[in-house]
Parts: C-alpha cells; sequence; structure tokens
C-alpha cells in the first residue's frame, strides 16, 4: 500500500466522527459530524465509510476508536498490554484490502482488568513526534479518562477512571443539576475542589456539600466548577499515588487539558499539554510507516 | 395540645409520603403513597394536608421530611448541630396550633458544612427506644446516605454521601446502564465490590472495570451488586476510618440495612439493623412528650 500517496484517516467515537485527507500527494483536508458509531443503522457502515470516500478521496483508509468495538463496524479485538506501535500494526484489521481498522488496547489482568480504543494512536503519536519519552506518564482527560504509563516505547500498563462521565451525570441528572450549569472554568472554585479532593475528602462526600452550602445560604459559588475540581482533583491525587512521580503529559482537549494541568499543579505534580488531534494524526503517520 | 389522645405523624419525602394516625387513645392506621414534595403544585399544600386528616382523622399533625425544606410546604429553618431532642422541638414550625413541622439539622462549618432533614428524627428515636447509646455511629443508608456521630445523645457531627444517587444514575444513565439491570444483592460479587474499595481503589475506576471484564469477556458477573458493593465499600471504608471503631446502628429500609451491614463486617466492624419506619414513629413519639 502506498501510503504517502495519500489515505484517510478517521477518528470515529461513538457520537461524532472526524475524518482527515493525509499523505505527501494530497492537499490536506478534514471534517467533523456528529455521525458517531451509534447513529449509523444496523448494516449502515458500508455506506457511511463510502460517504468519507465520497467527500476526502477515493483512498486507502485506516479507522479507529470506536468503529473498532462491537457497537462499530467491525469488531477488531483488543492488542493486549504491552502495546506499542508494532503490536498494534500487526493486529489491524483489514476489512479489504486498502481499508483497516485499529485495534484498542487491553490489560487482561483479574485484579485490573482495563480497555482502551482510540487513546493508544495518540499515546504512540505522541511518542513518535518526540512530545514525550520512552518512558513516560500520559493522561488522556475525557469521558473515561486513561492514565497510561509508557515504559520502552509501549502501553505498559493503565488505568481508566470515569471522571467525564460522572460529571455529566451530575451536571444532567442529579440534585446538583440546576446548579451546576454552564461549563467548569479553571477558576478559584475549580481549585477549592481540587483542594478539598487532594484534602483526602471522599469524593461522594464533597459533592453534597455543594449542595449543603447553597441550603445554608452560600449559593453564589461556582457548581460546575467546584464539581469538576472535586473529581479531577480526586482522580490525580489517586493517580500520581499509584504512577509516582512524573512530568504528566495531558493529551486531549486543550480546555480540558488545563483543568487537569491545574489541578496537577496543585497535587505538587508538572503537567505539559499536547493537541489530541495533532497526536492522534501523529500516530496515524507512524502506524502508516510501519505498514508500509 | 393533648398528643397523647392521639395525632397523626408524617413522613412526606421527595417522591413519597407516609401518615400514621398515632396515640393511645386511636386505633393506629397508616397510609403510604407517591404525593412526595415534588408532586404538590404551588398552593396545593392545605389540601394535601387535609386529605390526610380526611383519611386518618381530625387530629393534631407533626410533619417531617422535605415538606420542610425551601421546596415543601413551609421552610422550617434547620437547628444547629450538636442537637438533640430539646432543640429540634425548641424550633419545631408551628404553621397553626396544632400542625407543626419538624426542623432538620445543619453542620455549619466551612470545611464540612452538612444538611439532613428526616434522619435527625429516626436517629433521636433510636435513642429514645435504648436501641443505640447515647454516644454511638448511626448509619442511615439511602439516596444521601447519612453517617452521624452521637454524644451524649445529642448529633454531635455528621456526614453525607451521595452513594445511592450514584447507584441510581449509573444503573439509568451510564455505559454501565445496560449490565446493571436488577436489584443489588449481597451475595459473592457485593462482596467482591466491597473488598475492591477496602483495598483502596479509586471509587471511579473499580466501577469502570465492570465495563473492561464484560468486554474482555467475561459477562457474566452481577454488574448491579458488584458496583453496589464497590460504592458501599468506599463509603463504608471512609467512614470507619473518619469515626473509629464503633458498633454501627444502620437504621433504614431492611434491605439495604442487609447490604450495609454485610459491608461494615467485611471491613472489620460490627453493625446491627433498626427499622426505619419503627425508629422514625419512636422520634415522633419523643417529640411529642416534649411538645406536651
Amino acid at each position: 500500500m502506498h501510503w504517502r500517496e495519500g489515505y484517510i484517516a478517521v477518528d470515529w467515537g461513538t457520537t461524532n466522527r472526524r475524518a482527515y485527507r493525509m499523505g505527501a500527494a494530497q492537499s490536506s483536508a478534514m471534517f467533523e459530524d456528529d455521525k458517531g458509531v451509534m447513529s449509523v443503522p444496523p448494516g449502515g457502515f458500508p455506506q457511511a465509510v463510502a460517504e468519507i470516500r465520497q467527500r476526502l478521496g477515493d483512498l486507502p483508509m485506516l479507522l479507529a476508536g470506536m468503529v473498532g468495538s462491537n457497537r462499530g463496524w467491525h469488531a477488531a479485538p483488543y492488542v493486549a498490554c504491552p502495546a506499542g506501535l508494532d503490536e498494534i500494526a500487526a493486529k489491524v484489521r483489514w476489512v479489504d484490502d486498502r481499508t483497516g481498522i485499529v485495534p484498542g488496547v487491553a490489560q487482561r489482568s483479574a485484579s485490573s482488568p482495563d480497555v482502551m480504543r482510540g487513546e493508544e494512536l495518540q499515546a504512540i503519536g505522541a511518542l513518535a513526534d518526540g512530545l514525550v519519552a520512552a518512558d513516560a506518564l500520559i493522561c488522556h482527560p475525557g469521558t473515561h479518562t486513561k492514565w497510561i504509563a509508557m515504559k520502552a516505547g509501549r502501553i505498559e500498563t493503565f488505568r481508566t477512571v470515569m471522571t467525564g462521565e460522572i460529571f455529566a451525570l451530575l451536571a444532567a441528572h442529579s440534585i446538583l443539576a440546576d446548579a451546576m450549569r454552564g461549563q467548569a472554568t479553571g477558576g478559584a472554585q475549580f481549585a477549592a475542589g481540587v483542594r478539598e479532593a487532594l484534602g483526602g475528602e471522599p469524593l461522594l462526600s464533597a459533592l453534597f456539600r455543594i449542595r449543603a452550602r447553597r441550603l445554608l445560604g452560600d449559593g453564589a459559588e461556582d457548581a460546575a466548577s467546584r464539581a469538576s475540581g472535586i473529581l479531577i482533583g480526586s482522580e490525580v491525587a489517586a493517580a500520581l499515588a499509584e504512577f509516582g512521580p512524573h512530568r504528566v503529559a495531558v493529551i486531549g482537549r486543550p480546555a480540558l487539558c488545563k483543568l487537569y494541568g491545574a489541578a496537577i499543579e496543585l497535587a505538587g505534580g508538572e503537567s505539559f499539554s499536547i493537541d489530541g488531534a495533532d497526536a492522534f494524526l501523529a500516530g496515524m503517520t507512524s502506524l502508516t510507516e510501519v505498514l508500509e
């Protein structure tokens, strides 16, 4: 396959997809829409994939993310840890001779089973671009945040934390929902929440205090930021205790990376941010170099 | 007021209400329905209260629970900790000369603000019935579980944990919802979840493993029980660490008391159960004796 002449890289998640035209011989282009895996009807993937080629060109294609899950197009079974570029490349699932689905990574362990699908490419991409070292701690914040310990250039172990999903559930459906309108920002209330969590306050108790303060007349606080601080602070405290001191590479959306960076700093750690889309494309590029 | 000749005690919560006819000179009777505070339309409380008297008799009435909140009939402001029977009785809000609303209890503290409304009566009732000592640790499991430290017969401090609400959110709306059908039971999966939490696993990480195990092919586990064990185990570990060794009085619905009792035992503690409805009525009885 002559990937260098041009190909399409697709990051296809549960609720949206991003498709990029890549390669030296083609002008770059991309689009993003809300046709996530869950919105594709049964049997609808061939047409949804054909649409991508109609928009970006009749090119070879690599797809990553939930498109390779059992709710996606074709299941691309997980590669076991430790997993690096070579292990992932070897397990690409070929739908036809120019269309491949990138596998996720699994930690097969009785005590700490875990899975990722999509984040592995960003970790590999950040490494390939020299943005993280071969031994590194990566945080990939999101609905299900991943903490990834890289060793000798491979994903050695990782841990998922449901921080983003719980934040969304609280904001949409909980007794705190009325108070949590608006986005979380990294101001004083966020920092207060992080400090509460770093001080060892149980998560589900610190969250209820947002409600208690309002009932007791201190209703002026920014509840979304406070809740975000409690949740992220709790996660950061546990991760730094588990993985030890590291300069954490935070890969993801810039606004969310900023919140995690602030929490890591309050916990006495150091961090730097890497744009998630850039890391994804770097990962796809390094994958095509191995598949060449 | 001659409470002994007969009165009505109402436990009026957010989503349902229970009303009891009490007193030596009257036969006892009760009803329960789903006319919780949130279902009463604006201005509808006088009629909703009149209905209770139509069903149980034209008697003096004491009401407790969310009916005294700012979403209820009339706000009965919180009594500050430490609070015992006398402090609560002194702050009953009289709507008319035979209809009173029992106040909740507040912990006014910059670092650990907290509120309860309804649970205080059960704690006072368990004490009045001699079921708990004047110095005791009470756990009141529910949507917002309360851990109450009693000292010299008064509520000295307490802590709310949103365990029940988070369990309900996970079961209804999360990525675990499909797996969490059915009630949590106190079997092997519950115990495994408790042990995971007691071992120090971060809550939101242990919960995700339920998902990971299913994706990795171990789909047979009872996810509702496992999630319940993780949540309750996490709560019990923190409470026993905070309040020290105690024989915990667990007051509430029998099925839920049983789960908490099992978790406390796995944590190396001891507990015994008290029926929540019995404790509520004992609290109301001791309150009428002070109000006499």
